[in-house]
């Protein structure tokens, strides 16, 4: 059986649609991010990186990298095995108490990545909990439906930060049922929050539990970079707390933090926490000093916060259209793949500035998009150097301008 | 509602069961695998692991180390985002290749872990395929399992390593349907090995794609470390293989190897490949070292199999009753939870010994052991000293002895 004409025949139709996917071969320079070397085309190329979400340059700070250079020296590369066979480093132990304390919570859950944290619980709890109907925001995350599905329960899909439209769907759950709302803080294509809040409320009324995904606020928003929750005082309202260590953070891991029991529940029970090996040392060592500093330290935030809204006014200024939000995300709407990548490539070609184009299955079709992520390490000069980049090739290629 | 109540009911039947998990909390001291230091119960204290996945202690290896520091000094913590939006690194495509080349195929794609490269392409290959049939061993690992309900297309279990079943199986498909025959290679907790040869001639009568699980065999069986199916020369007629970076080669992440259309195919649907933060360019450049290193060198895999051999013929000697089976893995049966732990608890407590107890849901009910993994660190003393230890317990607690 050919079994590559199969493969082939379903890439062709990636290809003709514009939405086949080509990697950029990036080496991010420490000491010099958002620089990195571009290994892709013809020889190696300076670029700045202007779509990392290292949001905030924690993959290059020294505290962080000493914190794994001394782990990989004291306890090597791997964890050597599962959590529960041998797997179980000490540094593991101490970052668990660690996320626990940073979202006020009494536990707390390490995965091998955010992706896993959310299929794994959300997949663990639909099916374990009696009753379970799952209440998911519809512009859900990836891993938070491939969970949904996963534990096979009912489940009821809410109109995007639509309150009324949860209230509704509340409502239609029969009694006796384990109600969990299911949403993101951040979300991290359109940059729109949640009504976190009002959520808490619903949740109030009708017994329901409440499970954040707060991977693109970790470590950027609240006092302590708790995350949205933090910052509107909520954290204590939340049942559970999801988040990711390879954004913000700056290395790579999930978890999730909440009661001793329901921690203890997903670690007892979740087949995607149980069956892998755990993340090396190294990794929980840095993401561990990352967190201790980011609680600490709001110089990065702070200077997020401002080269943010300086891309946006200067993206006024010129009228290049962007969605409106109030994140550290910067969406520009090009609205067609082939021209969203056409936009990128001359970008890097001709400008240095390397920015993904967006295209789906990350965003619907027709809503293909630019999306920035200007952080601490973006200068001013950076931020003229893309503007001036996308005012000439706007102008160029004649887009529609439009009021945001 | 009190959502905790429904969490400790369903844990307190884990513990009358006798199969709550207690994690061992170990610091491995690199330079002096298998030694740890065991932060758990009172104090401190110095044990040597028996039960580690980081089989050829490549986890302390100075190349593997030293391409590490290095890669977090060149390029940092953390990739800084998903493998398409700006999170591709340079070590990640060299390792590619290098994996590429290690199997004999064309391509090879990295995941996060190898419970992640299972789930994500056994689901994507299982949606995608018109008429998809998964033909799955019955001792398939949880990864492939819940990657095959993942996929929601048909599925049969064939008998474990029993290709007459399998033959079965395969006749009972409907005409015109994509047979996938998923299996193993060497099964870790038993540790037998698939008749491969066989199942390679069925999958060619009946034009179905072969997947193989070399997750508890790369980097140990064959001459390069390429796995069972090197040693035995059947690479090429292998349509998929797949593998950890997180055992014998002692870091972490998941990887497949196939065709260059099948690679690019997964690359391009999977969620479980798209969504996530790739892995940390110090993690490529460590299993890219420590890759490199065992295609060369032979004595790990030589001392591993020696150290094993004389752990079976000592355990032969004083009639402790152990699993045969052709591979590294050594499994004492002890059938009961409650004992199983108990033992576990006295090697640990009174001799140093670190063995995880085995229980339900990694092995099925009835069926606890203890399983012991000597390799390259593990001295002839480590080998007397485990011996003795066991003899003294089994005499103790009288637990029947048994020829194997
Ligand atoms: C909302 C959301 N949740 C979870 C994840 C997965 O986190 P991780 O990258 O750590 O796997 C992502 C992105 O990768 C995300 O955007
Ligand atoms: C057969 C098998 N496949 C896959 C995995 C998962 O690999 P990883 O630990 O890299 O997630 C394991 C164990 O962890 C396994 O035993």
């Amino acid at each position: 059986m050919d079994f590559d004409a199969l493969f082939n025949a379903q890439l062709d139709t990636l290809r003709q649609e514009g939405n086949y996917r080509i990697f950029a071969d990036l080496e991010r320079e420490r000491g010099n991010f958002p620089r990195a070397l571009n290994h892709g085309g013809s020889g190696v190329r300076d670029v700045t990186v202007w779509c990392s979400n290292d949001y905030l340059c924690m993959g290059q700070h020294p505290k962080v990298l000493q914190a794994m250079h001394e782990a990989l020296d004291k306890s090597g590369a791997g964890a050597g095995g599962t959590r529960n066979i041998s797997g179980t480093n000490h540094h593991h132990v101490l970052l668990e108490r660690e996320l626990a304390e940073l979202h006020g919570k009494e536990a707390a859950l390490l995965f091998t990545s955010g992706y896993v944290s959310n299929w794994a619980t959300l997949g663990t709890l639909g099916a374990r909990l009696p009753n379970a109907v799952i209440l998911s925001d519809a512009l859900n995350h990836s891993s938070m439906i491939e969970g949904i599905r996963h534990a096979r329960c009912d489940k009821k899909i809410w109109k995007h930060n639509d309150v009324e439209d949860l209230r509704r769907k509340l409502q239609e759950c029969p009694a006796g049922s384990t109600r969990i709302i299911a949403f993101e803080s951040v979300y991290s294509m359109d940059g729109d929050i949640a009504p976190i809040r009002e959520i808490c409320d619903l949740a109030d009324e009708f017994g329901a539990m409440t499970y954040v995904d707060e991977v693109h606020a970790v470590g950027m928003y609240g006092p302590r970079g708790g995350g949205v929750a933090e910052r509107e005082g909520l954290m204590d309202r939340i049942t559970l707390i999801e988040g990711t260590l390879g954004k913000a953070f700056g290395v790579m891991g999930g978890y999730i933090t909440g009661s001793a029991a329901l921690v203890d529940f997903v670690r007892s029970f979740s087949s995607g926490f149980i069956f892998t090996t755990a993340l090396p040392p190294a990794l929980a060592a840095g993401a561990l000093a990352s967190i201790r500093h980011l609680k600490e330290s709001r110089w990065e935030r702070a200077r997020q916060k401002q080269q943010v809204a300086k891309l946006r006014a200067r993206l006024d200024a010129i009228g290049i259209p962007h969605l409106p939000n109030p994140s550290h995300i910067v969406p520009v709407m090009v609205k067609d793949p082939v021209k969203c990548k056409m936009i990128s490539d001359v970008l890097l070609d001709d400008h240095g500035v390397y920015v993904q184009p967006i295209n789906y299955p990350t965003v619907p079709k027709g809503t293909e998009r630019l999306r920035f992520t200007p952080g601490p390490g973006h200068s001013d000069e950076d931020i003229d150097h893309l503007v001036g980049a996308l005012h000439a090739l706007w102008k160029h290629c004649a887009l529609a301008r439009a009021v945001a």
